[in-house]
């Protein structure tokens, strides 16, 4: 790429910046009835559009095909009619959902008599990276726009043409219901250096960063992003059997935890037995996920219960597999369980299975995740599941937004202050 | 400096760092009790050593007086034994506020009987950034050690020896109460590498950093650090006289607003008059200010009330005085007002004065201030005034924190999730 390209493409990254911070403010201030009224027409314009659709994604099938893109990736790039309906529907689902936008968060009067609010408003301009999945266009398009937020999203180049006219509708539903344009904006060219300049922040005009897509992506996020990012780079996510744990419970959670999807981040990658139970629990639950189909790399002991059992190396305590492979291994109670969590976890989501209750607060108390549960499989780690109605991802860092990150997760807050003539003394 | 010095700066700071990671996890579970002794035995550890530190400021004092520092940072620096006794009380103060740890946030049942708990937790590690004043030394190492937080103080290098003393107090604290002493480190150099290395983040050992100072030291952290910032740049406070204000309350809001103090972030910097009370109102505020020996710049129509008042330039729009000075103009209504706002504020703190319900429910909803305030002064910006107990500083930014950062904005959560054994389907 030459210079001039290179300049071009940051010109037009900054005048998307400032043409999405132009439109916040509107956004920002625009009535539920009217972001509602958006996004049932955007979608309208999905399904209206869904033939249009199918076929641009045709266009991006062929391309991605013969660009050698694996079986996997060209299933999350697909788009049937089927999934267009998913799409409108979840858009649908967005406009059903409470406005997070205008909630009075908390209240306090002073020995002064000021009334004092904290009242939640939309973080102001949201980027959005993402691979495959065309679908997120609309998605993450809808939620920001619900939160009151400017969008500026950054699509996989594989996409491309299926993105672009999901962003028509979502742009018609925008129009439909006289809201500035601006507010969703898909960049409009597969060039990488896009990126970069979002990376950058666009001069000040991109508050937060949502990567959605693979660990290399969002790694790189992390590295070099000059605003805050709301994500998680792994799930290394954590059964641990107590020795006070149910064993039919613990075979339920286990299966349901590591099997149930192995592709997503709440999926287990480790299970931990307390040696008090290994006798009893340990040769079950092995078994079990074998039987099932599942690898299991284990230490010396768990490696003792079954000839299938492979090795477990160092390395396996700190991969996340995103497959049918478990690591596995027996520690001494509670406190090696915690110390083998806070050393090769990744304060994701970790899950303690035991009866005994003190020892189930303490490892909720004390494990440092962003969700940990007592009794029940890791594969809740999701925003519909929490009832926060739908998500943008989950984050494991510690501002702001921890966990599922729902449309509330997608607000910040200002304080209204009422009062009487009241002066500081 | 040497490559050989700057490495052992770099060497020196990841090992604070490391130090600092390593006693969060401990800290985050210290109880209520262990803190609260912590913070008791440092007061008390300042008022014994209180002679030791106001020598120790003495030192400090000489240094910078022939240095040639200012008038005004010198009694920024200086330490009697009135303000010893001040930090300390300051200090005891903050053992007296709630724990903000362990609030539980919110808490919701799923039908599928899961119970699910956001509670706070602590941020991790905070990094302070300070010019002058040594007591910033015990009143940040406080609060971000009730709050959990390891911390890892900069101060300014004039109060070196100050506040050497007082960290070893905070120290003798933390030892009183078996927390671990990495809990609140200071740098124990003035080399200003250690800033840089601060601002890359220490390799990930620095959550979050507060600068606490004057433009330029903000301004240089806000645009090189590599990690979340809780800060303001600056305050432009405005202060709205609408047209269905009253005059007296007006005048004694006008009054403390700007001059009450005029070197605090919230102090009035311009004064907006609506042109429906131009004849009213504008010449007896313009007035009651220059008696009380304030300049006024103002434009056309201000010129027009008193002689002594200035032209205003462009540039005053976006000035802050910090000073008895204020910008003065009349513009047409509250929707110019908010304009005027919009492009020339800072999002701190602003006011509107008006007996009208109506017009004061528009600007509270729709001036995107951190603070905004109705028939108050904009001197209550201020954590204490909040009822927070105590601030760290004042941040502008939209992610986190916004307003005054107490002990609240000090901590981060997590989700706890107790179930009977659910799996998820």
């Amino acid at each position: 790429m030459g210079s001039q390209e290179a300049a071009s493409v940051a010109d037009m990254m900054t005048a998307l910046g400032e043409r999405a911070r132009a439109s916040a403010h509107a956004l920002g201030l625009a009535s539920t009835d009217a972001k509602n009224r958006a996004l049932a027409a955007a979608a309208a314009a999905l399904r209206a559009r869904g033939a249009q659709i199918v076929e641009a994604n045709a266009r991006d099938m062929d391309a991605a095909a013969k660009a050698g893109v694996t079986k996997a990736n060209l299933d999350r790039l697909m788009l049937d009619a089927r999934r267009v309906e998913s799409m409108a529907t979840g858009v649908d689902d967005i406009a059903a959902l409470p406005d997070p936008v205008g909630r009075v968060l908390a209240t306090f009067e002073r020995p002064n008599g000021l009334k004092i609010e904290r009242v939640a408003t939309p973080l102001g301009v949201i980027g959005v990276i993402y691979e495959s999945r065309p679908n997120v266009t609309a998605d993450a398009g809808a939620l920001c726009l619900k939160a009151g937020n400017a969008a500026i999203l950054r699509g996989g180049s594989d996409s491309f043409h299926s993105s672009t006219i999901i962003h028509q509708c979502l742009v018609e539903g925008l129009r439909a219901a006289n809201l500035p344009e601006a507010a969703i904006q898909l960049v409009p060219t597969r060039d990488r250096a896009a990126v970069g300049e979002m990376l950058k922040g666009l001069g000040g005009n991109l508050d937060v960063i949502v990567p959605r897509g693979g660990k290399s992506l969002v790694a790189r996020v992390q590295e070099e992003a000059r605003v805050p990012v709301f994500a998680h780079l792994e799930g290394i996510v954590h059964v641990y059997v107590d020795a006070a744990a149910d064993l039919d419970m613990a075979r339920a959670i286990v299966r349901n935890a590591k099997l149930r999807r192995t592709g997503v981040c709440g999926a287990a990658e480790t299970l931990l037995v307390d040696r008090a139970v290994e006798r009893t629990h340990l040769a079950p639950l092995v078994k079990l996920l074998l039987d099932e189909g599942c690898e299991v790399r284990g230490d010396a002991a768990v490696r003792g219960v079954d000839p299938r059992v492979a090795a477990a190396h160092d390395a396996d305590w700190s991969t996340e597999y995103l497959d049918a492979v478990i690591s596995a291994k027996v520690v001494d109670g509670l406190d090696a369980a915690m110390d083998h969590i806070e050393r090769y976890g990744s304060h994701h989501t970790d899950c303690i299975v035991t009866q005994d209750s003190g020892r189930a607060e303490r490892f909720l108390r004390e494990v440092d995740s962003a969700i940990v549960l007592h009794n029940a499989s890791t594969q809740f780690a999701d925003g519909g599941e929490f009832g926060f109605g739908a998500e943008i991802g989950i984050a494991t860092g510690r501002m702001h937004a921890r966990g599922p990150v729902g449309l509330e997760q997608l607000t910040s807050f200002k304080y209204r202050v009422r009062g009487a003539g009241q002066v500081r003394p």
